[in-house]
């Protein structure tokens, strides 16, 4: 068991909370109303905007220029992102003045301000830790919900949101940081600690259920 | 106008959906149900520690002895309103250890982290803004719920809470943070920087106006 | 061996460089050139301030009622400090706008802004390291410039400053903090990160060192 | 005049102090001795890792997608410039190893620091303020010393130094952050904040003077 899954077995009700919720069920089916779906993605560009900026604290909290680099990278890589969100929204109809005029929803707020200030008030660790659900969750739900690869999506309504986390590039990044987080804490966890970073795991888990949620709620389901 | 009133006016809508929120009336006629003010109570807890932290916070960002010592007393006014609480709440039939064992809501999270990260991303001035709504706010909602003052509430089910708002200790503090907010503004606010501020300002009002909602919601209003 | 004593061993060196300074023996002996003493006292003032915001930094970086009240206990504290070192200097002929008026020297700088960026950057047990040559450091330096305690000192030049330290008060105060610093420790620490506090420790200790020589260099000598 | 002429114009005394420093004068005339550039280097290259760090709190304390941009970009350009000095450092004998296990001298402490921390207290404007001496800085000084272009500087011992920061690379990456301060001064600088503004740039100006003695004092000159 590396520190990843030893964080989702202590968090284990709210980690599953996160990853069957149901929008992320209704996501897999088809099912999901654009409605929601359109909501969530407006919200989760606001939501790199600041995540952004979580990698960019990585950075500033670097000792040594492998860590710094490695959070540039992942910076660089949540810039592209964004360009991604832009071209996916434009196909759904939403150009980037609207979603940059929206408000930042409550969930959305939540989640990201949460993370930045386990960064800004702990360590590296801390920061990756509550970066790991979204980082390396979005892996596992892209997975789960492609099971036999992008091919078996068909027409899927979802296929190009499903296939950016499930491609092999997202699939790659996921990794790569599910290994940092095993060095970090390789490097500066002990089992007192261990205790404080599943709660911070599991109440960042319960921080993506609720934005899931989010997704629902302004969809007025 | 000083540039509390400016921010006010300028977030108009949102600072109304604040201090005029349905909780609030339903506190303020003494009909609010005593398990949505329960709920509030416990997270108002937990959102003082973070409340703390962001006092903390104003102090390290200080450049003066005299800035420090401003932010030395928010912080120690804080922590006294911690126990406070405590008090209040065994009142209510709730333990200390009732109340740090609850979870931290989403409108807790949402608020708090929001306020620390303006912070830690601006400068003082914008950290005093994020704070505003809620110290200052309060002395408003205290003053307009005890128009007689506290002879006048009789035996209100909420004597205890609208009294130490609307008291003069209270009254006192926030009068001195609305000052000092003007000081900050005199030294540090362009009007291109007042269109930044208050858009936070509004953004903390909306997080606040959810806050009070949090309370019937997790009494299941 | 608490963590402070393998800190220590593990930096010994360097710990030797600044508690057997030059600066402290003169001091000790009564031999120190009274304006090497004064310039110390005015950036030691300068300094001061800085402390203050990294005590602060300590609150913003707590995630517990209890560790914030440690770091609000450590502000207060310096805050009191700062006003000795106004009536300290006000014997030696320097008021108060003397002091705040005098640029901060290099060594000043050095120390102060490292103590800080290491709360910044790594989590509450870093910061605490940093700061520990500085705030346990001159707790040993004033015992053993007092073995015979006060009394002893007869009508010592440097008694007032001496005694500050060596006395009780002090005494105590760096005591707790060893005690903090050893909970931090046992919470936190693994053998792997005791190799970069000790880096952290060492470093911190010759800017200490530094900063005695400041004394001197900027008295001419 | 644009913000960057103000601040010098304010700061004369200090700003002279490090763009006439001798060690400038003495590389521009080819007569620095061999063994205070190497000692400049290997510090230079320490240096250059904090100032990472520092355009990466820049990152993190922008609010928009294009403020971020630009952070990252100085954070790219920085990471590019290390190697650089791996390779400058290589020509001069001296291997990556040798100057990762230097020890950071107090005047490299003290100006990085500085900077990261006036970011860290302040907003983004006071971060660049504290930058500029540094990243336009080398700009003016690299001009000065290559008053007939590269062409005119012939065999010159420090060639490629020189050819680094006048080059139109640097020139221009220089040009950028100028303007980019100008744009930061429109929206967020107050006359009262300039006086502030000013005294940080002075002392950053000092620290960067402090910096070059540091190279002859290294030498043992």
């Amino acid at each position: 068991m590396d520190i990843f899954d030893r964080l989702k077995a202590a968090a284990a009700s709210d980690w599953q909370s996160y990853v069957d919720h149901d929008f992320v069920r209704q996501l897999g089916a088809g099912t999901l109303p654009q409605a929601a779906f359109q909501a969530y993605l407006v919200q989760d560009y606001l939501f790199l905007i600041q995540f952004a900026r979580a990698w960019a604290l990585a950075a500033y909290k670097s000792r040594t220029l492998a860590d710094i680099r490695v959070a540039q990278e992942g910076l660089g890589a949540v810039l592209n992102e964004t360009e991604l969100h832009i071209r996916l929204c434009a196909r759904w109809g939403l150009s980037r003045n609207d979603i940059e005029a929206a408000p930042e929803h409550q969930a959305t707020v939540a989640y990201t301000r949460f993370v930045l200030d386990c960064g800004a008030a702990g360590d590296l660790l801390d920061l990756h830790v509550a970066l790991a659900p979204c980082v390396i969750g979005y892996a596992e739900i892209g997975r789960a919900l492609a099971p036999q690869g992008l091919d078996g999506l068909g027409s899927h309504p979802y296929r190009d949101w499903i296939g950016e986390y499930a491609g092999e590039g997202y699939q790659s990044v996921a990794s790569a940081a599910r290994r940092h987080l095993d060095e970090l804490a390789g490097r500066a966890m002990t089992e007192r600690r261990f205790v404080e970073l599943a709660a911070l795991f599991a109440q960042a888990s319960r921080l993506e259920a609720d934005f899931w949620q989010m997704g629902f709620d302004l969809a007025g389901h």
